[in-house]
C-alpha cells in the first residue's frame, strides 16, 4: 500500500481501492452513485430490470447465515489441525487453468481477452490454482505444506435445477508427503468436519486405488482398468446386470472375471474379514498388498484416534477419481440422506503440479461440497429461518431518547449478545411487526414509565409473554432465556 | 439440488458442482487433474511458467490469517448490531453496472461476451449490487433492511504499488430509514468496528452536506458547488493558497466568499462551540440548520451511547462523496497513521437504487477499507508472522505409534486447543526446523519412554526450554502457557 494520501484530484481516474465511497477520488464510484441517483428525475419508464445472469443467484440473509456458520465451523476445523488458509485469484491466464488439455473444460471457462489483450479466464476449481501456487511458492512455503482454501468458483455449465455457474468450493490438502499419516488425518478432518458441522448419523467410506489395481492385475483386466472402471461406478445406478454386460459383452471368459470383480467391489462384512480376504487374493501382487496394508493402517489408526468404527466403512466399489487418485480415496453420506451422494470426497494423488514444476508433489486431501450439504441441511430441517443474527430488537418507543435505547445496546453486546435497535421511530405496532417478520425472538420496550422505574420491558414474542427486568438484570436474563432455548429457538419462525 | 445420485457416466459433460474431485461425473475435473499427472511424462520443456496476471496476487498463509482474523471481527461486530449478510453474484449484466453512465466505469470494467452471447461484467464495487438486490427483492427482505456484504470486486486500473485489481470490499448499510438514528447508529458501528480489531487511538470524522450547502447558499457560493466542493477536497493536499486560487482565479470578491467557506471549513474548536457559530452563520437557512441539528444530535447520541468523546471529531472539510452523500459523511483515520487516509468511510444517501425501483431507498452506510487497514496493521506490527493457526506442533517420533500421536492431537482439539500432527516420519531434526519455520511456539515429542512413563516432553521453542509433563496435564499446561503469552507471543518469529 502506497502510504501517501490518497489523490483527491477529480482527474484521478482511478477508482479508491479500500475507500468504496470516495467518489472525490473515484469517478467511477461517483459516477455510480451519481447515476443512481440522477434516475429520480429520470422518468420511470426508463428503470433497469433489476435481474441475475441465468445460473447466477442472489444469497438472502437466512440462507446466507447458515452459509457463513458453515464455513465458520469449516474453518474452525481446519485451522484445528493447522491447515493454513490461502487465496488465489479469480481470474487466471487461461493457459494455466486450461494446462494442455482442451476438451470439457474449455466449453466451460468463462474466458475472454483483457484490456491488456490477454487470454484469461475464472478459475473453475481450487485445485490448478494450487497446483499453480504450490509451483511458485514452492520456496517459501516448502514442504510438506497443508492449506484450505474456500473459494468461489464459475463454470459455464447448461444451468439446471440445483447447478449454478458459481459456487464456492472448501478444499483441504496436505503435500509434500507420501505418508499414511497423512492420509488417516485426512480422514480425521472429514470427521471432525461432519461432527463439528453437527451431523451425528454419517458414514465415510473409504478405499484404495492400489487395491483395485492389484484385483485388476490379479485378473487379468489390467489392459482394460479404465473401461472396468467406468463401468464400475455406474454400479449404484444401472444395478449388476448391465454394468457386466457393459464390462464383458458377450465375452463369456471376460464375464467370469469381470463378475468377480463386481463381486470382490461388493464385498461385505467386517473390515477385518474384508482384509483377510484381500490379502488371499493379493497375495504375491506388491501393488495390492501394498494398498491393503494402508487401509488396514488407515482402519486402525483411526480407532486408536478415537473415530467411531461404525462411521467409517470400507467401500471397494468407489470407482470415483480413479484416474488420478492414486491411493486412499475417500466419500462421506449422510445416513438420512444417502440419495444426494457424497457431501465430502477426495484422495491422495502422486503429483499436484507437474504441469508447473518439476518438483514432485504427492498429496492427499478433500473437497467439502457446501452447496450439496446445504441443501441436506435445509431438507434435515437443521436450518434456522431467521434472517436476523440478532437475539433482540430494542424498540425505539420515544425518539428523544434515542441515546439511551443505543447506551442499552452496547451494553448488551458487551455481554456478549447481538441487539439491533430499530432504526426508526415508527409506532411500536409496525416495529412488532418487523420483529415478527424478522424472527426476533425476544423484544425490549422502554418508555417514560419504564425510565422513571429503571426497567425494561421484556417481550417474548414466542411465549407471547411480557415481564418488567430491572435495568441491570436485563442481559443477564436474556442469557437464561437464550440459552435455556437453544440455537433453533433462540429465534421464532418468521412470520409471513 | 436435485435429489438423485450423481449421474457416473463420463459422457456427461456436466462437471460436479460440490464434489470437486469427483471425475467419473467431471470430464474437467478429470481431466484438469489427469493432465496435471499426465505432464509427469513430458519433457520438462513444456512446464508452464506458473505466474498471476498483472494486479492480481496470490495471498500466503501468514497474510491469509490476518485477513481471515479482521474480517471474522467485522462479522462480530455488524451480527452484533443485527446486520444481516447477503451475497451477490461476481458477474453481472453489463447494463446493471453500467447504469446509465459510461465514463470511467466502462474503462475500468472487466466486461465480455459470454457463451450465450450475453453482455456480462464483473462487479466493481458492493453498491450498485446491492442497489440492484434491494430493488429485485424488496417484497422478500422488506424495510427498513441492513445487510453486510464482504466480498471481492474488480477493476482493470492501471496497477501499481499497492494498487490491485481483485480487492475485497466490506460495506454495512441500513436502508428504508431516514432517521438519524441510524446515522448515530452507523457512528457506533464504525467505532467498535475499530475497537474490536485492536485500535485504541484512532478518530472518527463526521460532517454533513447539509452544512456545507447551507454555508455555501450562505456565501452565495451555492451556483458553484460543485467546483467550490471539489478544490474544498484538496485542501489537505495542495494547501490554503492554491485550493483558493482555484476555487477563486482573480475575481476578488469570489476570494473573499471562498476564502470565507475555507475557514469555516476549517474551524476547529470543541464540538459546542463550532455549533453555536454554525447556527450563528446559518440562521435562517433551513438545510444548514438541519445539518447542524442532526449533527449535534449524532454527537450528544454517540457520547450518552458511551463512545468516547476524543474519539469523534467535526470536520467540515471532508469534501469527499459529496456528489451523492445527502447526508451525515464519515470518515476514520489511525492516530498513529494518519498519512494512509481513511480506512473506513461512508455516508447517507437520499436514495440507493432510483435506477432499479420506484420505490425510494433512502439509506446511511459505510465501508471498511480492508486492504489498507491491514496495510496499515502490518506496518503498526499488528500482525504476527506465524504462517501456522495451530498452538503446538505434534512430533511423530516413531511411525508404528501413528494413532497415538492422532489421538492426542484429537484431545487438544477436545480441549480448545489447535494442534498439528506432523504429518511424516522424518527426522526429528527436520520436525523441528519444520516448527521453527512455520511459527510454533510449543511442539510435543513422544518416544517409547515417554509412552512406558505416560507422559509427553513438552518444548517451547521460543524460551528454549523443555519439560516431562504427564499425558492427563498436558492440555491444561498448554492453555495457561497460551494464556500467558497472549496472542502475539504464542507463536515465534519464523526463523530464516
Amino acid at each position: 500500500m502506497d502510504g501517501s494520501p490518497p489523490a483527491k484530484t477529480p482527474a484521478n481516474t482511478t477508482l479508491p481501492q479500500d475507500a468504496g465511497r470516495h467518489p472525490g477520488r473515484a469517478p467511477a464510484d461517483h459516477e455510480s452513485r451519481r447515476t443512481l441517483s440522477e434516475n429520480d428525475n429520470a422518468v420511470n419508464t426508463s428503470l433497469i430490470r433489476p435481474h441475475t445472469l441465468k445460473g447466477f443467484r442472489d444469497i438472502l440473509p437466512a440462507q446466507m447465515m447458515a452459509r457463513e456458520l458453515l464455513l465458520e465451523t469449516a474453518r474452525q476445523v481446519y485451522r484445528s489441525y493447522g491447515f493454513s488458509p490461502i487465496e488465489t485469484p479469480a481470474l487466471e491466464a487461461a493457459e494455466i487453468l486450461l494446462g494442455k488439455g482442451g476438451g470439457e473444460t474449455e466449453k466451460q471457462l468463462f474466458r475472454f481477452t483483457d484490456q491488456g489483450n490477454r487470454d484469461v479466464a475464472m478459475r473453475f476449481d481450487l485445485t490448478i490454482p494450487f497446483a499453480r501456487f504450490s509451483a511458485q511458492h514452492l520456496q517459501e512455503i516448502g514442504i510438506p505444506f497443508r492449506r484450505y482454501h474456500m473459494g468461489t468458483v464459475w463454470r459455464a455449465e447448461k444451468p439446471q435445477k440445483g447447478r449454478y455457474r458459481e459456487f464456492m468450493q472448501c478444499d483441504f490438502d496436505t503435500i509434500g508427503t507420501e505418508s499414511n499419516l497423512a492420509d488417516i488425518e485426512t480422514l480425521l478432518v472429514i470427521h471432525d468436519l461432519m461432527a463439528g458441522l453437527g451431523f451425528e448419523r454419517f458414514t465415510i467410506c473409504v478405499s484404495h486405488r492400489k487395491v483395485l489395481t492389484g484385483l485388476l492385475e490379479q485378473l487379468e483386466l489390467a489392459d482394460r482398468s479404465q473401461d472396468m472402471l467406468r463401468a464400475l461406478d455406474k454400479l449404484g445406478k444401472i444395478g449388476r446386470e448391465r454394468v457386466l454386460a457393459e464390462m464383458a459383452g458377450d465375452d463369456e471368459a471376460l464375464q467370469t472375471r469381470a463378475g468377480r470383480l463386481l463381486d470382490l467391489a461388493g464385498m461385505e462384512g467386517t473390515p477385518e474379514s474384508i482384509f483377510a480376504r484381500l490379502e488371499e487374493l493379493l497375495a504375491g501382487n506388491e501393488t495390492g498388498t501394498d494398498g491393503v496394508a494402508r487401509l488396514r493402517e488407515l482402519m486402525t489408526a483411526a480407532h486408536t484416534a478415537g473415530i467411531p468404527t461404525e462411521r467409517i466403512r470400507l467401500d471397494l466399489s468407489i470407482a470415483r477419481g480413479l484416474d488420478y487418485y492414486t491411493g486412499t480415496i475417500y466419500e462421506t453420506f449422510l445416513d438420512d440422506l444417502p440419495e444426494i451422494g457424497s457431501v465430502c470426497s477426495g484422495g491422495r494423488y502422486d503429483n499436484l503440479a507437474g504441469l508447473f514444476t518439476s518438483q514432485p508433489l504427492p498429496g492427499v486431501g478433500a473437497s467439502l461440497g457446501l452447496d450439496r450439504l446445504l441443501a441436506a441441511m435445509q431438507e434435515l430441517d437443521m436450518i434456522p429461518e431467521a434472517s436476523t443474527p440478532a437475539d433482540v430488537l430494542i424498540t425505539v418507543f420515544d425518539t428523544a431518547r434515542q441515546g439511551e435505547y443505543l447506551k442499552l445496546g452496547r451494553e448488551l453486546r458487551a455481554a456478549g449478545l447481538a441487539a439491533e435497535v430499530f432504526p426508526d421511530g415508527r409506532k411500536l405496532g409496525k416495529q412488532m411487526q418487523y420483529a415478527s417478520r424478522r424472527g426476533f425472538r425476544f423484544a425490549v420496550i422502554g418508555g417514560e414509565e419504564e425510565f422513571a422505574a429503571g426497567c425494561w420491558q421484556l417481550k417474548d414474542l414466542a411465549g407471547r409473554t411480557q415481564e418488567s427486568i430491572p435495568a441491570g438484570e436485563l442481559a443477564g436474563r436474556l442469557q437464561a432465556l437464550l440459552s435455556e432455548a437453544g440455537p433453533e429457538e433462540s429465534h421464532t419462525p418468521p412470520a409471513g
